[in-house]
């Protein structure tokens, strides 16, 4: 049986009509039936060099109409199993971190409360910290699987604690990652010093560097990863710079070096068996995006979340029912 | 009184936050209470050299957050005298324009008959005869102010007689159009024939091209144009193409030479004591823009629309009210 | 001994210099000399998403000057094994889908009566059926050898039965493929449903999604093609968007997770003995692409279809002469 | 009596369709029957900026199908007229200015010998040179009418004699011009001193400025030119930086502060009853451009050209007769 | 007799080479002999819009080579009457204004001490705050000249009471201006309500917004600002957003209609016999500029600038002598 | 001990703030104590196709703000053991070649002379004769070590002997290069004849076309490099165009089909236990660049560059001392 909230049915609706939700999903309260939520958190005060990623939303949204609805490689139509919604943006105060960290707090608290899996468009990476705050509030210390090509653990940036490049750091001090079930991939790059990279190690997290994923390849990472978080409850972090900037131009602080795009779904669409209690996509700067290749990379990486959310439902299903109403 | 449906506070979200919608208007069903309701109609099958106007109401959506609600030159807060609401995009269906005419019909009917003013965001300019079709069953024939560097009003082209070069002889022939209260302004470039001008001025329309504009000035356009359409309930149809490509690139048959915002502006902003009934802006072709300046002309063009609607209530104030739902 | 009909002389002329041909190949004529004739079909009326690929033709003419006429790999100069022409563009008539089908007809069946290749440069995805039905006219069921992105064998797309959805399940139907020497590599992305893939099974094609092409390699791939397609006469269409947005960014429904130009490349390089009747490039989307280099791949791809012919002719060589003509 | 010579019928061919020859031209051998020919002198060495002006002829001719043939401003279908073709680009080698320039004038003379008033697409503003030297050996020194926001009456620039910064001092010292009967339009900008333009006054040209064109309004400008050139032949000069960048972005050393496209067409259009020997508008640099819109620019600016050449015929038709052929 | 400190000699280093300071000027220490430094202040946190005016520095740095040393206008050659240097960038915090408003203060007061006028290239807005806070250690409040489509005098802003859009309410409340012969100009689009122009009057402003000047024209504008400003010593701020995003699309909250290029740099030109004491020009975003043409504008607003500098200097030279050394 | 003469300290001042050297690096004098020096050479006369390599160097210097100092994978502090500088542009002249070359070997002897390694930022290919010339008066015949698309040795193209096509055959001519120690990785694409790779072999340089170069891997390449120039004297040229223009989309003649940037940077981080003297990346086109990924990609190889002569010298330090002073 299908579930109501989802997707506007294309086969009535051309792709490129209606407001733009992502995915065409409706835009509706938030009702117990509900498996996972889309939320835009457009905040990049924190951003140490280009800032912009606030427009991320609206990018990603915009991009997502050509995300469908079914999976062939898990041969799973994604609606068959969880229900979903556009949820809007937390207002968010550029100019006020710790503000906009409450109001992340506030809008996403009440989505966990119903089980409700909060899938969150950034926005810069400093927004992680809010979202782990109020995903500790459910949950407790969570395992965090990250993919970036920066550790983000730094502490003091120009004077400032809290920034686009410290949020894990803060997150550790706060007692809100469990780093024993913790792995950072993908970091690259040249440093400020080897700290960068050294002191996540320092913090318990596991790391594995670009060219170490290109050398142990995909499936031997998905193991690892696995092992890793074990039956943890696992928030997953995308950032957009984990690819190369070829595949992903739009993003503040580029490393040229990364994977390609169809490593990135690979590694994700691999990400079975896992207990995710949050995901974000961050740091879309879409005023760096070309043909909005970016926004369609992060749309089609939140698909492969909802993916794996319906996976993870399909042998044990928990059917929920509530009026949906379609927007558009 | 400030009317219920009206754009999401910005003292309270940042403009770049929410979903996209109208200047962030709420979408909502239809209710007696309204005055206008923006429509997206992205369709682009009849344009005869660049397509992609499909895309115009997204980019003009996505435009619209910078758009305020009070306009100091009539001194006026919209949303005192008005309500609306985004009612989101016809289903119309590419390469079928008789299906997708009737999508339009269908869709306008209703608001119309409500006495709901339909602002129409395009698509090419073909459009306008399928919103005059619903417009003619409420109001008869309309007068028809027709903003435009091409009088549209050729029969066959390449061998079609519905396209966007044909729409307002297709539109005289239905009887939709009451050329004799009709003006067409801003006609230039290089033409096929002196027919694609002197056609429209056999078929009744008053032209003033865009040399003559420049001549007589704004001041006595606004009277010319005041004159002409007299009582009569008008439709007035905005083509982006009307403004120089300098400030709206994002078109498909683009013709330089033409007035430049400020002027575009001021003349729509002078044409108070007509009683419009319906409008639209058409021939946004968002992968040609530059920098949203295209987008943001017409989100900017249809403010100064809505301020017409505000400035004739503001004597004759017809107060409705029902219940209103915020999007975001 | 070397061919008359061949590119403008790189020693003679700048590569920057004169009318844009396709490879600056004269424009003439059709006579029985010429091994293939390059042909421009700007149709896009039946894209469900972007439209603009009618721009197609001119802008991988565009890009064509920086093709040069010897290939290292194949150790031959094109030109003294086969002859070509830069034959122009059907005249297409946008809007009208089955005008247009009649006119490729028309403008492909004479090339195909004087044995002349013709190389087919789109334009969206629905063109293929006008040329198989001139293909068929000469040949009868060809086999099709497809590398796309997506199937294209629908049915009916939003109530239309020709879109660029649905070109190959239309040619099944019209007898005009032989599905059982037919192949479909690079299908991938999110889907309406598992039908759009399966369907192609259904209907005879051997399909080999991206996943499965980058598991078994392309040295394989290349024998499975060759013995799928057998000795079958050959219809060989390429969809731009098989290879991924990074590479190929101008395109009008992208799906992320392609393959690389390079392998593109060595795939298209590797089908020697192959006997090839017909061959297209399609879904080029200028407006949509960066840097040139959609058109600049697709121009490519072009380079080493001509070389297949060439090394095609190399040991049976039918010599052929009549009188060229230079443009500029 | 049509001449046949003349652009493609948009009635038989959509815009969009055929190889780029400006506006759909026939690309032919010369003929005694032609009254004008378009050339291309993709020629940008001699740039001091930034360089790629030897694109400027394929965007014009790219931009230009959306020219078409008949103007209501002088109330003249151009080709009824005037016949006229694509004649291709001279073979220019980029690096070597002077063998450039012999090229040049071999390409042009034997037009110019014909009767053919040569149309030149640029290249850098250097190629005037080459040109002259052409045009006056048929009519030996001629009025130079310039429209340019630089004099490019510099002597030595690093220490190079032939640059796009020195043409007409050259052409003066090589007896090319009649500067008592020349005139530069629209100088303007930072200068390295006050010679850039009074260095143009000594050598004999008049000069007016920018701003004491918009200071003396645009039939005032058109009435002294009319007077400065008199009966002399006339080589028109257009340099696009003489329009402001807004409008004209794609060009290599622009100057903000310049006329508009409509004042621009409005002043060429006003031109009537000039003796006319040759024309050429350049510095397009499409690299830089946006939109097209330059191209555009300079595709329309050629029109009005054409419709000067027209209009001079109209009264005093000399009809000619030989055999076309039409690309596409 | 010609300062030391001037830009590089293009009669020996080509235009487009060496390092970018400002008109390639000397990057030097401070001394006495200077006239003027340019400055960069690369924030832009309090922007509410678009961030990313933080590279408007390297962006104005970037298209500055093009601006030439003589003014026609004044028949002035700049640096025979001032000297000046570019003297870096204040080392800003991103996310922290009032540390960076520190910094501003740090390091500009050591300037005008030195009677050097600071010449600020922005950054967002509320910048001027910051500088205004230096000059007036020196001057005491100065008046305010100020060209702008936004008065700036909001007082809360989303609960912050710094952002760029309330510096002006700010530097009255601090005492910084003097109302009483400040003047705001350009002012226009649609409002959140009539405080955002009426609040400017009430704090002692005089204010002539865009249709007014439109209207009075611009020599009875210059005359206004000059009565208005008198003998004071004056603040000359410049958002780029004063002028039409035809002319300045890279901007973070454009507004349509606004003056062209040619009448902005007309009435800068006008502004002789005002005592200047401090410049800037702010909101520069180059990642939404096109072909840099927002750059070039801002570039040559700041030669007009300089200008002004020097004809005030012409009958009153305060010669000064130091040692130079040139970057590049 | 840390050296002087190194970056901005990224703690104190944010990486968007200052004028832009290379990594930010002083701009200073020449003395004993340098290691390196970056050194533009903006001339870009001899491209045959796309000219506009001139802002190479502007490009380069404003991406470089990116780059750090630590290398990960070298476990190294790159200024701990070397000292550069940003020692400005070469003073070309555009179109003249041969004053060009000599002014580059007036720029870069007394650099070699004081033991300074230079890495040259272009400028097209041609640029780099002029290198070897100076770096053949320090040490004689040098073995190149080239990454390119194309060989480059050409002899005579359109006349010209001096071009981006041909350098590497007038080195050899002029003794400059051992080509017994040489070698050329990466050729590819369509060619004019067999000669355009065959001529290099014949030459004496080996050739690794990256069909080779794919199939042997990188680990095996890099130890074919090395055993190739064993201990000579080593000049690396870097074209951009070995990559992919996909990664590098910002040069000239691009081919696809080429390596990834992950790739390029293994490469070259791989070439330890060589003896380079020079160093130069070349062909980066700015105009034809997307979100400044092809700049970036030459700063960071760069970065590698640098980190190579720093791994050298851990080994063996060669101590230095003078007194720097930092620009910004």
């Amino acid at each position: 049986m299908t579930k109501k909230f989802r997707p506007v049915d294309p086969s009535l609706h051309a792709r490129f009509t209606g407001i733009r939700t992502f995915m065409r999903l409706p835009s509706e309260e938030l009702c117990e039936e509900l498996d996972f939520a889309i939320v835009g958190v457009p905040f990049d005060t924190a951003a140490s060099f280009r800032a912009g990623a606030r427009f991320g939303p609206e990018a990603i949204r915009n991009a997502s109409p050509l995300v469908r609805t079914y999976s062939y490689d898990h041969q799973i139509d994604l609606f068959e199993y969880v229900s979903g919604i556009d949820y809007g943006d937390v207002p968010v105060i550029p100019g006020d971190i710790h503000e906009s960290y409450k109001r992340m707090e506030n809008y996403l608290v009440p989505l966990l409360e119903k089980n409700i899996v909060p899938i969150v468009m950034g926005g810069d990476h400093s927004i992680t910290l809010g979202e782990l705050r109020a995903v500790a509030q459910k949950y407790g210390p969570v395992a965090l699987l990250q993919f970036d090509s920066h550790a983000d653990v730094g502490d003091i940036h120009l004077g400032m604690k809290y920034t686009h490049g410290t949020p894990f750091r803060r997150a550790v001090e706060e007692g809100l990652i469990d780093t024993s079930h913790s792995i950072q991939v993908g970091l690259r790059g040249s440093l400020d010093g080897p700290e960068e990279i050294d002191d996540a190690t320092t913090l318990g997290f596991q790391v594995i560097r670009s060219v170490e994923l290109f050398e142990m390849g995909i499936p031997k990472l998905i193991k690892t990863i696995k092992r890793r978080v074990g039956d943890a409850p696992v928030f997953l972090t995308f950032d957009i710079d984990f690819v190369d900037p070829a595949f992903a131009p739009g993003t503040g602080t580029p490393e040229i070096g990364g994977v390609m795009s169809r490593e990135a779904l690979q590694i994700v669409r691999g990400l079975t068996d896992i207990h995710f209690v949050a995901f974000d996509v961050v740091e879309v700067l879409p005023m760096h995006d070309q043909s909005n290749i970016t926004a369609s990379l992060a749309a089609n990486i939140i698909f492969e979340m909802i993916a794996l959310l319906a996976v993870q439902k399909r042998n044990n299903v928990n059917r929920k029912s509530c009026t949906a109403r379609k927007i558009d």
